[in-house]
């Protein structure tokens, strides 16, 4: 009872902060998301009697394996909370080998989990003989949201897609905006620094609540909701980039008004948005925005991407750039890691 | 008629950010500050007869000299004007030679032209024969408010300073909170970058009305201007501390909220920042807090000085570190520049 899954990480231009349920991980608002082509993560799951209990192990994109424990951390054990889902939802005692590969830099704000959570649920349930779910990306898009992670449960379907406030659990599930091919956006990451987070995303969804500033974000971001959404059914890079950059702000400015506050910008993270505003200026339309970390996403379209690329492989802060084009939700794949 | 004044810039504790009228310049709300007695500026103001104009030279601390323009910018304007005003007062038309010298990087965030706007008025009325106006210093602090800067009228009090919110114009005045020597506490201004603002101080108050977070801030901040007068009377860091990093990021929330953005801070602002924040992790006592600028002002008690300043000159992105103890206010010199 093998399966493997694939699935992409995403940039969020409606970011999501803060829950308003932190059993079933129901967001405070709809977000929206563009999965990435080219940071992945790929996932084999088997369920078999010969195991007496389940191990989980992560490939980095170094290659280093690390075995997660069931002690560890709050997102270590979601993974096996995960695992005992799946089983309660199959009615199986059997234990899980899992083993994870991801090309992506881990805890960097570049969505790693993301990419993993979606795709080890997935994977799992295809293993246990729940294919059918699977197949029911919004079915698939619940399960993988009660990992804890919305911007997983967003890597569900293809393209350009957003995961919805939903009144009841039921109803907070993902759907597709548009498919890859509907608009040839192209996201650089700019990644200047690979140090690990010093606050979760996790933990920040709960500290969102502590913010004076969370309210206002949440009266103040209604009407861009919908306005990104257009913009991205028109293609209409000149009204979506303003959008995303004054969300991103706007969510830090939640993040760093926190208490404790966390401060996710590294020197690098600041050189680099003045560098797009700077080549902004210079005519270059391209457009910054950040996750949970210090990272920047930098999204232009297709004709500008290697002039873009270019200039921020120049800046000193800048290690490596991830190219990235829309890319599809996730997959069953026919091979197996084991 | 010959003056001249010497006045500090000041590091504010509770920040000054935005307007409620733009003429009297009344600011949001009371705000609180510490006069610096490192960082500071000097000014011989001349009125005479044989003047057919009025000339306005500026000595940076790079000892370069600049005429100041009657159609040069907003703030090289409000500079002719204040000399309009003075000259009204005492009922005059006598034209004037002024000489300011500073001895703080121009428009970097140190308050530069809070110190020189100060001097600058406090010796223009002396010179023109008002001298009572700059002893009666809540009436000089309302002059000197009028050149269209709260964070000047702050220098003209000794030590530790607040400007009051006031209903009218006549309310609108500084007081002190406390005299320089209730509290050896250091300032230690991180340099790291001497590049001039994008967006100049002044055009940033009247942008903050655009922030989505500017009510928010200002509902979330009245708590904290008692704490922080309080925290100052009992020399009681550990409070002063915290509310001034929150303070400050919260202003900054405003400023990259505003359309357009404002975006002040730099690579070196984010390294002092947390190296600001690893410090203290380690037991050294001190908490950051930044202006309208990418230089980062780090306080902390006399104990901690040498050690800090030590810590800070070794990070690379600073440039230079100056040293401010608690400074008295404005004051008229005998010695004149010419």
């Amino acid at each position: 009872m093998k399966a493997t899954a694939n699935a992409p990480a995403n940039i969020a231009f409606i970011k999501y902060w803060g829950r308003r349920d932190h059993q079933l991980f129901l967001p405070l608002t709809t977000t929206s998301s563009m999965n990435l082509d080219a940071c992945r993560s790929t996932t084999t799951v088997d369920f078999d009697p010969a195991y007496d209990r389940d191990t989980i192990t992560i490939v980095d994109e170094q290659g280093d394996r690390k075995e997660v424990s069931p002690e560890g951390s709050r997102k270590d054990r979601g993974l096996f909370r995960q695992l005992d889902r799946v089983r309660e939802l199959a009615g199986t005692s059997l234990r899980a080998k899992v083993l994870s590969s991801t090309n992506i830099p881990l805890d960097a704000g570049i969505a790693s989990s993301a990419a993993g959570l979606c795709a080890f649920t997935a994977a799992a349930l295809a293993a246990i003989g729940l294919r059918a779910m699977v197949e029911d990306r919004e079915a698939l898009s619940r399960e993988v949201r009660l990992t804890g992670s919305v911007s997983a449960a967003r890597s569900t379907h293809d393209g350009f897609t957003k995961h919805l406030f939903g009144e009841r659990h039921e109803d907070a599930v993902t759907r597709q905006i548009a498919p890859p091919e509907h608009w040839d956006l192209r996201d650089l990451v700019a990644v200047v620094t690979r140090e690990q987070k010093s606050i979760s995303s996790s933990l920040g969804h709960e500290l969102a609540h502590t913010s004076p500033y969370l309210e206002a974000r949440l009266a103040e971001m209604q009407s861009r909701i919908g306005l990104v959404e257009r913009a991205i059914l028109e293609r209409d890079l000149c009204t979506l980039g303003p959008a995303i950059e004054f969300e991103c702000i706007s969510m830090h400015a939640v993040m760093m008004t926190s208490t404790p506050p966390a401060y996710y910008w590294s020197p690098g993270t600041i050189a680099v948005l003045k560098q797009v505003l700077g080549l902004r200026k210079a005519g270059l339309e391209a457009y910054f925005t950040l996750d949970a970390g210090p990272n920047v996403h930098v999204l232009c379209e297709a004709p500008q991407a290697a002039e873009l690329e270019c200039q921020l492989r120049s800046n000193p802060f800048v290690t490596a750039v991830l190219h990235n084009r829309t890319g599809v939700g996730v997959r069953l794949l026919d091979t197996q890691f084991f």
